[in-house]
């Protein structure tokens, strides 16, 4: 399945008085890795793939994680994100962040393609046949 | 002009690692606090109110603050946030927070009443009316 | 085991440019959810009872959710959070975000009672009987 | 005096519901900016002055922002950051936030070297010669 890496460095914003990272920052992290991850595969930014293919966006239904060890800021980590299983209508993408060696966190998210009815209202929608090839590849 | 007075209390999560507020958190604090001045203004929710009038929402184009004290954590503040002028598309608010009977943060903002244009862009758009007597009173 | 219900109002800087609540929102809506039901389960502000118990604080280890409906700003939410196990040094939580009669999002934690050590480590230690009375009354 | 420029790609998480950045998340990137300048002028991480000075960080005093143009997903911003001036305690700092060719956001802000007491009181500190040196030089 397709993958991507990439580093990120612990902001002095991210972290909280015990000085360490605030978890929900992690996830904010994810998500902008799951966006470089498919910017990866689709070569598009979000923000070209989210219009080529007419869609609202890829909101999560399901997403957990592990945290084995803080990180502080000023820590320069590595995000692998992975597709972990693709459906007829959702995807799911597995992150592991290593600080200093180890891994730190691991999370797992659940993701749908979702569009637009003519209402205004968001509903799922299969995922176009160039996405699975890309989703599957590499 | 109007006003309006709320209390906030400071969470673990807008605090960094030196144990006092991160203080881009104050702006989404204030920001929050002139959307409730907008909402008893009004009498609606920002939410019906950006319905009601048919606009993309209030952009902020001129932001400031004054950080006198810090706050922490468990701290329980209050936040008095007043419209401190009127334009044709735009208008003031002013906020003060204070902290343990001491002014801890002042700050002020301009907004701007923004609709679409049909291709999308965003715009200015006049005050209503309504909105002008409203934002004049109390 | 101790519960406490609160309701929160989603806030248009909870939102993402498709209207609904950035999920990476919810985790800190629900961390300031576990702080409170702390607060009135030992009747302290968190700020209190980590000074009172000489802790760093109640680090997560495992969290996940299960997004069932999106929230839109404006929206007014409940959240039930509830003590669903306890163990020697960790304990979890499980929380029910209600929106509009129905729930929308169910997530659980699993936290861990944390000092540090004269090295200025971090390291789990037991949870005290008082907290422990607490957590499982009401 | 020294300065710094650096590139940002908007995130998803960064914007609101009307698609464009949510406005408190500028200050968080500042934020990261002068935390950046600082690692480029001292050449150590924030981490690491912050320990090798002996501070309990460089808090906020006086900062604002005049938003010109909206920022929206994907676009990827440089960010010049400056010292604008030095004082004996505090230094300032100017940001120009550029999209697409055009100024988007322009910020100023002053920032106290920050000390603890031994009571634990945060105090403002003398900038050291060190740290004078490297932020005019360049």
């Amino acid at each position: 399945m397709f993958s991507n890496s990439r580093s990120y460095e612990i902001e002095w914003g991210d972290c909280d008085p015990a000085g360490i990272v605030f978890y929900p920052r992690y996830f904010a992290i994810f998500d902008a890795s799951t966006a470089l991850l498919l910017e990866k595969a689709l070569q598009m930014k979000k923000a070209e793939w989210i219009k080529a293919f007419g869609i609202a966006g890829i909101p999560m239904v399901d997403t957990g994680a592990n945290f084995r060890r803080p990180c502080s800021f000023g820590d320069v980590v590595t995000i692998r994100s992975e597709i972990s299983e693709i459906g007829r209508t959702s995807f799911g993408v597995r992150h592991t962040l290593d600080n200093k060696g180890e891994t730190a966190v691991e999370a797992h998210e659940k993701r749908v393609w979702t569009g637009r009815e003519a209402s205004g209202a968001l509903r799922a929608m299969p995922l176009p046949d160039a996405v699975l090839a890309r989703l599957k590849g590499g």
